[in-house]
This record gives C-alpha cells, structure tokens and sequence, in this order.
C-alpha cells in the first residue's frame, strides 16, 4: 500500500496489556518488523499500550490501525473490543473467555463493521488451530473435532503417571515450576479447556456454543492408583476436549478420558497441546505443540498480525538467496561385520578416536567366525565420519562393506 | 460478490486432469458446493475438464474463473499453469514436481499477474504445511522444517520393522494395497520427498531452492537385520527431509535416519506423514495426518480454492443452530473396592450385564480382606453405564464409592 509521495506509512498498532504475553508480544513485534514489512509491505510499530496503571483507550485508539488485545478477561476487554471494531479497527485478541462468552456479540460486530477479528492465540497458543478450521477446512464437512487443549493439566497428569506421585504433589511441583497458576482452578476443574471448546465447536460446526453447554470434568478426583492399574491395561490418562457430530445436533464436553497406546494423542507428554481435526474428506489430521507461554502466544498473535496487513494471501516472494551447506553434523548409526578375532574392537576403536569420531552405544553379536559391531555415535560432521568409515573400509579385520544411517539424537 | 440482479453468479472452475485427485476433487466440490457458498458468497461449478484424450485448454480457460491443476507432472502442466496466470485467473495445483522444478518462474508470474498460486495439496496432501509455514509463520523466524513427507517409504519402513520382512516382500506387498506405485522408484529414491522438501524450504527460508541442490538418499539398502539392532537400541527407522538454516547458508536433505523413542516424529506409522516447524518463538509445532490418497489431496485443494474465492479470510459466521446432545456412548474404566468373598464377580457381572454393559478386560488384585476389581467396558451410552454404577454402587460387596474414568477404545 504505497502511499502519494512513494513511501510506505508504517502501520500503528495499539496494544492492550502488558502482561507475559503482552510484553513477549510488544518485543517480538519490534523484533520481527522487517520481516513483517517484507511479508505485507508495511512495517509495523506499537503506537500506544495500555495498561491497568497506564494509558488510555481512547486516545490510543485514535492513534492505532489495529488492536491487539492482550488483557484477558471479559471487562473491560469487551468493551475495548466492540469499541475498536466499531471504530473500524480490525482486532487481534488472545482473549478465550471473552470469545466463549461473547462469541456471538462478537462476531455480529466484526461482520457489521466490516473488519477482521482474529483469535490464533485463544486457543492452543501457537497450534494453528484456528486458522485450519476456518481457512483450510472452511468447506470442508468436519465430523469431530478433540484434543489437549490445556497444559496444565497435561504436565500433571504425565508426571502423576510417570512418578506414581498424587494430584497434590504434583500440581504443587507444578505451581513451582510455573506451569499452574497461584490458582490453577480454572485449568483443573476443566473451566479453561470447556472455553477452548466451545470456541472450536462453533468453528467446526458454525453453530453459537454457550460456555454453559459444554460439559465438564476436571482431574481434582484422579488417584494414582487408577493411573497404574491404566498403565496395565495399557492405557495413558489425558483430560480431553471432544466437539462431534452427534445424531440431532452437537456433543461439547470436557472429561479426563484413558487412551489405548495407538491413539495420536497418547504420546504428548508435560505441557504440550495436540488437536485433532476429522472428517470424512480430509481423514484425520493432528497438530501439536506448546500450548501455551508467553512467547509462543505472542508468536501466534503476530501470525494474526501478519495476516490481517497482508489481507489476500500473498504470493511467496523470495527475499534472500542462502548458499546450500553441504556439510553438516549428524549423529550417526554404523553396522560392521567383522571376522570374530582378538582386538577387532580396539583397531576399530581406535580408527573411530583417530577421526574424532565418539560412541554412544555399542551392541556386538558373534556369529561363528563373524560378529557384528552395531553402534551408534554422535554427532559429528558428515564429511568427518565418512572420512572414518573410509578408514575402517581399509581394516583387514572386516568381511562387508561398513553401512551406516543417520540418527537423530535425544534431547537433553 | 452479488451481481446487480441480486443473483451472484456461479464461479467456474476449470479442471485440468481426471485422475485419482482429480476425479475426487469434482465429486467433492459437487457434494460441498452448498458449503463453499456459506463460506464465500459464491457458488462453485465445473465449467470445463480436460483430460488426456478430452477437451481443449483454451476453450477451458476462456469459461473459467478459477483454474485447478490436477494433471501432474511438467509438460504441458507447466504452460498451462503460466497461461492461466497470464490470462489472470488464479491457479490451484498439487503438482510438486512443477513447484519444485518451476517455482521461480511460477511465483514471478503469478506476481506480475496479481494472481493467487495455491499448492496446499503438493506437500503432505490435507496436512496444512504450506498455509501454516506461508501465513501463520509468515514473518516469523524459521530454524527448522523437517518431517516425513513420503507416505509409501514410512508404510515400507514401518511394516519392515514390524514383522522383519525385508524390503523386496513389503514393497510387493504395498503394490498389492495400492500404497506403492507400479514403479515405486520416485517414492524409494527419495525423489518424491527431495521436491516436497525444496518446496518447504523455499517458503520457510524465502529463498529460491533447485531440486538439484537437495541431496537425497532412499531406503534401497535398509536390511532388515538394521532394523533389528535398531530396536534394540531404542531407535525407528523414518525417511526423513530436514531444510534448516545452518551457519553461512541452509542445508536441505532426505534420508532414511533413525529416531529415538521419544521423538514426536517416532510415532508416525503407516503411510501417515507428519511435518515439524522450529523456530525461536514457535517452539516446535508438529502436524501429522494421511500423506496421499485422492479425497484427502482433493480435500486440500478445495481448501485452496474455498481460500481463493473468500480473498480476505471472512469473519465467523454461524450458518444453523444445532441443539448439544447430552446423552453420547463412552467406553469406560471402572474401578471397584470389594470384599474379597466368595460370588463377588458374579453378582458385579450381573449388574453390569443387566444394564447391557458389556465388560472388554478386567484385571483383579486381592488385598487381604479386601479385593481391587480394575475393568475397561465397552462404549454404551453414558446414562446407562451411569444407571449400571447406581445399581453397583447398591451392593454390599462395594467397600467404596465406584469409581469411573472414560475410555477411547482401540480402533479396529
């Protein structure tokens, strides 16, 4: 959007709240301005925040293209919201009670007024969940749509399970390590997930979902008992969001529910989200991720940003021309078959130090007048352990040409 | 968009191709056509389909608002593609050889023309990639894009390390159920995967990427016996594409690479594909789903189209007001403190059964006077497995309040 005299205005954003998010959000912004101006053509600036102390609504909203609401709550966010929009500002918010409770109120407004309201962050922080649902399944006939929409809830259970501690222990270690609030109660009475839901159904289905229609159940009542006899039956325990298709109308509850060893959600583990969309087209797809912290929320309010500056997609524009490396780290898998005679594993050994190369774990098997050495070692430039198994390529001690696979390492 | 006579016209899509994709896309769009108009205000239809031996691309293109790509492969996909652009329509295609092959010359003239170029489906077929990694990721820093992006190889690895056949067996085997090509080549080389990655990094990096700058390398050689140590080492096997930023420039690989057990990507089995961005502010963002088959490639591009025909992503609005259905089936477990005497399990197994609560596995600890009885039961609705702990909870054997927890049952 150039303007007469050639030079792009930089687009004004007035920012409400300054909280974790707010703040991760106001840094990442000045942070990435340049990408965004590249993305969009305009550069983005913070032209006022507004704060419990400080700031005032009116004035920054005078001065603002956009808002991005941060505040949480529905009073005042409300208001801010319907005012901003009514004034013809498109909105930014990661705002879930404001959209379970006021959904409708809402979305009534931005249509009036002709601007765009987007909520990423409201639900599963950066999981693009939102966007999926309303862009790429728009059309699309979605049959159910469930997941763990709340982290909280999610580390305690996986350490409740993994530790045999009880509830109140580890939702204690949780608090400490910041992943429960003061006051967890709205994450483990289920009230945070049930907001998350009624979002997504209403998405999913096009349908007004109340916050008093959803049903559900929080994890206060689980016993570690019940988490070991699960483990038996081979079951891991998650607290589920489920929205579907039910014959006559919707299903919107949230429950802890057991899950067999297959099923896509059983192996998200600590404070991680997953959301899985299904339907009869599309089959089933899962995103997951961290759901929630105050730089991955901000990371999807600035997708909000971006796409609201961008309006139609944008055709993809090269921007830099990277070299390829040719050359990397990686750990790596190495199978030798070897005749089965004194101090095999020492030439071996030694060809591997020579290069640098280092092991993590060995696992040798005779066979006869063979063995097998199977090892894995770690990381190391590619050209450095080829190098190396050139060198034992030379060894008299093997009877096979030395094959090796790259290996993706533990996270520490 | 209404038209001056209140009726807005029909959107005529042009379809090029009517294979697999291509056939599922028409039926598709016929059976949503009602919900692509709620979503876009415009009503599509097939206004012309060219296949090998049907139909003339001009007269196609001169009736059509919109063009859909469906052929595959470069010639004469390539001129048709750039002369609907030229001619102004914007284009839908799920041909990676063409991206990858013809990106720059795509993406130049689909800027020069104003037109949208829309590829969701070239990439991990449903699973939204592209959207995510161009749009919700649009300015943000990307450090990492990797996944499983070839379908057949992962249902090849996965049955290989499941029941230790070797490689020649379980590629016959997966040209018997459709999940290998006749000539597989293209998808064991890593051929497939090298243009699926050239594509992800171009976007994630915003760099041009040739094909002939990915380094790839297949699962020709895996043995069986690899496989065998690897389980022994904690490790599965996956056909993986990385694209990463790495000093100095980016590295864009495919290669089979083993995987701890902890790794999101461990768990993808079977012919699935699942992507995962990393970025500084994101985190890790994984999304997994079915990588191929025609309803779901097609289920991307009408995605890409419903995208096209909304231009700036729409505000929610509800299209019916669906009642909750409060009453749904549940599989549960049930977890019960009883006297340890005699006829217990008889008379619990009467009850249940009294109230059609059919029992999948149970499993009984005795703790001196008293006995733990663990079970899992079917899915039946939920008032009546309610009804069945009532009538349980009447027993004099219970020593406890029963308690219940819902279960996803295993699919079949």
């Amino acid at each position: 959007m150039p303007e007469p005299d050639g030079v792009p205005k930089p687009v004004r954003i007035g920012l409400l709240g300054r909280g974790n998010v707010g703040a991760a959000f106001a840094e990442l912004l000045a942070e990435r301005a340049g990408a965004v101006e590249a993305a969009t053509g305009r550069r983005p600036e913070i032209s006022g925040v507004l704060t419990r102390s400080e700031g005032d609504f009116g004035a920054i909203l005078e001065r603002s293209d956009l808002i991005v609401e941060l505040i949480g709550g529905t009073d005042p966010a409300r208001d801010f919201v319907l005012d901003a929009m009514r004034a013809g500002r498109p909105v930014v918010t990661a705002n879930k009670q404001l959209l379970a409770k006021h959904g409708d109120e809402l979305f009534a407004v931005a249509r009036e007024a002709g601007v765009q309201l987007r909520f990423e962050a409201a639900v599963a922080a950066v999981i693009p969940i939102v966007r999926t649902i309303q862009e790429s399944f728009g059309a699309a006939e979605i049959a159910r749509v469930f997941g763990i929409v709340n982290g909280t809830t999610n580390f305690i259970l996986s350490e409740m399970a993994a530790r045999g501690a009880s509830y109140e222990e580890v939702l204690a270690e949780a608090q400490r390590l910041g992943y429960a609030e003061a006051d967890p109660s709205e994450d483990v009475n289920g009230a945070d997930a049930a907001a998350k839901m009624a979002i997504l159904a209403r998405l999913a289905f096009h349908t007004p979902v109340g916050l008093d229609q959803v049903s559900s159940e929080g994890i206060e009542a689980i016993a570690p008992d019940d988490l070991a006899y699960a483990k038996e039956l081979g079951l891991s325990l998650k607290l589920l969001g489920v929205a579907e298709r039910r014959e006559g109308g919707i299903s919107v509850r949230v429950f802890p529910c057991f899950l067999y060893g297959g099923h896509p959600l059983a192996p998200i583990q600590g404070s991680f989200n997953a959301v899985t969309v299904q339907g009869p087209a599309m089959g089933e797809v899962t995103m997951s991720g961290p759901g929630a912290g105050g730089l991955q929320t901000a990371s999807a309010v600035l997708g909000d940003v971006v796409s609201i500056l961008a309006g139609e997609a944008p055709v993809h524009e090269t921007r830099e021309e990277l070299p390829i490396v040719a050359d990397v780290p990686s750990a790596f898998y190495l199978h030798l078959e070897v005749a089965d005679r004194p101090g095999v594993l020492a030439r071996i050994a030694t060809v591997l130090g020579d290069h640098d190369v280092s092991i993590k774990s060995v696992v040798q098997r005779g066979t006869g007048e063979e063995a097998r050495l199977v090892m894995v070692a770690h990381e190391c430039l590619e050209s450095r352990f080829a190098a190396a198994v050139a060198a034992l390529g030379e060894l008299e001690d093997l009877r096979a040409a030395p094959r090796y696979i790259h290996v993706i390492e533990e996270q520490e």
